[in-house]
């Protein structure tokens, strides 16, 4: 008998019919003997609406009040679960993140955990009830003010919870059928990935995979969580994020390249002519980190001899990209630029996995991919399993679908799912 | 400076606009100079929705998920309202009935307040802000479930915070301007009373008086809370409810005749022929309250010597009319009665003023009324400040304007306001 956390996203739950369908797919669980500890998030379009409800009374709503409105959304829609499994003679009882034990820090609206006492599942559990736990919400240590986690929020209480209830498996349910080697809708080909490393999957959430949120994984892999990414549409075994590469039936090697990763969503800052004199680049990430900014990928030109100065180029966010320009602009005389280039019409493709370690010639076969398609590579960087390179926007499309095939990923036989998700 | 209490119903914060048009309210009566604490009601047909989410799950959801639900409304109320407070330039923070200390029994779906230990409040009002809470719901005292109150929920809340706080007045923000002498939908010149005792009131609000629910104005009597019931539409004085009947200023006399009431919820049940032996009436009551049935009116029949048996009708909530008549039906045989008459047509009207005690002659005041009107009374029944008596249903809106002329209650200068209300 194992105890096994389920997460369902907005999407699994969107309406009575979807609320039914899985209430029964949890009924079946439990009958087949393992315990059941199921997180949830609010159904479909609840927390838009409940957002553009504040957004009509002020443009700029308390975080404190938003976080208990968008809590609103979990209650309903664990109470209707929970109402839905009962109704199938499966004993079930809601909890909210505070009665979940869910404890967070105060930053409100993307609070972070600090501890999980969940002594009331473990309760509810042993009495031989499914336990309902509203996902994306926890409560401050000594107020008991109501928290929400941020994106992905729900991932990550389910993580959590599964960690803390020392579960066998936390399984996340979504639209898709797991983890894909590419984002389906740019390679049809794509296959779905079977295992795969924490580190493999951080780096595949860093660069732009959404189906985990980077937080959800980085807590999997602290407390080494087995984390089961499948469909709530079907019955098929999605992808297993864990530790241990190998298991019996599995093959021995780690396959060299786990998947192609792309990011639409970074933009690159050029700063044009900059002294090149020590400190002059530690200054400038002072200043773009005085604005709250995470820079991602960075490039020094060679400087010119004949100038002394050089050009800087990074890539941030692109939601950050006003903030960056004004703080780097209000410093400009004590940094010494000319100018300052900004561009978001840029893509970033990343080649994840942990056996190119291991083998040489990785990036030559990459960067010859590219190249064989006309495509121009802008920036590089790498880490030990993950080489990341900045395209054009409108060619990195493209960029996915050579690379993806250059390293043998394509698959006839896999039906491509097209991703979706909610984000909380 | 004084601490005030407000309580808004959920027609009162229907929408955005109406939820902004109430923070106006608050943040002037707090510019004002008052502490101000304000109860609020889920919005318009939130908890209509809610059930009938409820109701696509399943027909008959457990008691402890439906509160879980219909918790949500207040949730969303209350934050955008603080929202809309604070948007305002006055300081607001929402709490949740457990937030706010409002403890209850474990009787989900019409939990009785325990206690209410408001220290939160207490806090948020000392530091300068508004407090909102939620109305309607509360939080069993070991277990930490969520609680709902049941109808008149959030008006209780009000009452049994501003006893908690000490609060100066209680005011019950609602749809009409106060408590009129009789339902201006049926008696168009009815008078707005601007004064009423505790004792007047509950027999208003158990004779079928809306405006109050009877556990309200029983906890307000109980702790001594003046209750200010007015409308939020405007900013006209409503009626007090309170202990004083005078102060300077008022007339030192009451008013024989506070209003008159009226009921259209009950039945009647005549049980034929029960022999006229001791302990057989006694029998019937046993039986109807064994099935959970509260009477409310008695009437036995003289009896006939020839048969020594004799009638005995009751009245009840028209909604218990089926359970009554099932459990009596199953003792037919050892309570020996030959048949029974089950009569939903009847209507209920009620005088009720403290002053019908020192002033002989109310009740054939109202008999001659009556009779003059065309109008039989099936039953009567008395209290110290009340008199009842039982029509038909169709005859009820003429016994209730022909009474409520012959005390002159009558007022041409009234504007009369169409009746609602939430009951929440």
């Amino acid at each position: 008998m194992a105890l096994i956390v389920q997460k369902y996203g907005g999407s699994s739950v969107a309406d009575a019919d979807s609320i039914k369908r899985v209430a029964k797919r949890i009924a079946e669980a439990k009958r087949a003997g393992d315990d059941v500890v199921v997180v949830v998030s609010a159904m479909g379009d609840t927390t838009d609406e409940l957002i553009d409800l504040a957004q009509q009374i002020t443009p700029l709503p308390p975080q404190r009040e938003m976080d208990i409105l968008l809590t609103a959304g979990e209650r309903i829609s664990m109470s209707l679960l929970a109402m839905a499994i009962s109704s199938l003679g499966v004993e079930a009882q809601s909890f909210t993140g505070q009665q979940a034990g869910v404890i967070t820090d105060s930053a409100h609206g993307k609070a972070r955990i600090i501890d999980v006492t969940p002594s009331r599942i473990q309760q509810a559990v042993d009495s031989g009830a499914v336990a309902i736990v509203a996902g994306f919400q926890g409560v401050t240590q000594h107020t008991n003010d109501v928290t929400t986690l941020g994106r992905g929020g729900s991932d990550t209480t389910a993580v959590a919870l599964a960690a803390a209830l020392h579960a066998d498996v936390c399984e996340i349910y979504t639209d898709v059928d797991g983890v894909f080697t590419a984002d389906p809708r740019i390679v049809p080909s794509a296959r779905k990935i079977d295992r795969i490393t924490y580190d493999e999957m951080l780096e595949m959430a860093a660069s732009g995979a959404k189906v985990l949120v980077l937080r959800c994984v980085e807590y999997a892999r602290r407390y080494g969580v087995p984390v089961h990414v499948r469909s709530s549409f079907s019955t098929r075994t999605g992808t297993l994020v864990t530790d241990a590469p190998t298991e019996q039936g599995a093959p021995m090697e780690q396959p060299i390249i786990a998947g192609v990763a792309h990011d639409r969503s970074e933009a690159k800052i050029t700063i044009v002519d900059v002294p090149d004199v020590p400190g002059k680049a530690a200054r400038i990430f002072e200043v773009v980190a005085g604005a709250g900014v995470n820079l991602d990928m960075i490039v020094q030109n060679v400087s010119v001899a004949s100038t002394g100065r050089t050009d800087i180029s990074f890539t941030l966010p692109a939601t950050d990209g006003a903030a960056a320009t004004a703080a780097l602009t209000e410093h400009q005389p004590d940094i010494g630029f000319t100018s300052l280039q900004y561009d978001d019409t840029i893509g970033k493709l990343s080649l994840i996995g942990a056996g190119m370690k291991s083998h040489p010639g990785v990036s030559a076969r990459l960067f010859a991919a590219l190249s064989d398609a006309g495509i121009n590579i802008e920036m590089i960087s790498t880490s030990e399993i993950r080489i990341s390179v900045v395209t054009r926007a409108d060619q990195l499309d493209d960029a996915v679908r050579a690379v993806h095939t250059a390293f043998d990923l394509d698959s006839a036989d896999e039906q491509a799912v097209v991703y979706g998700g909610t984000g909380r």
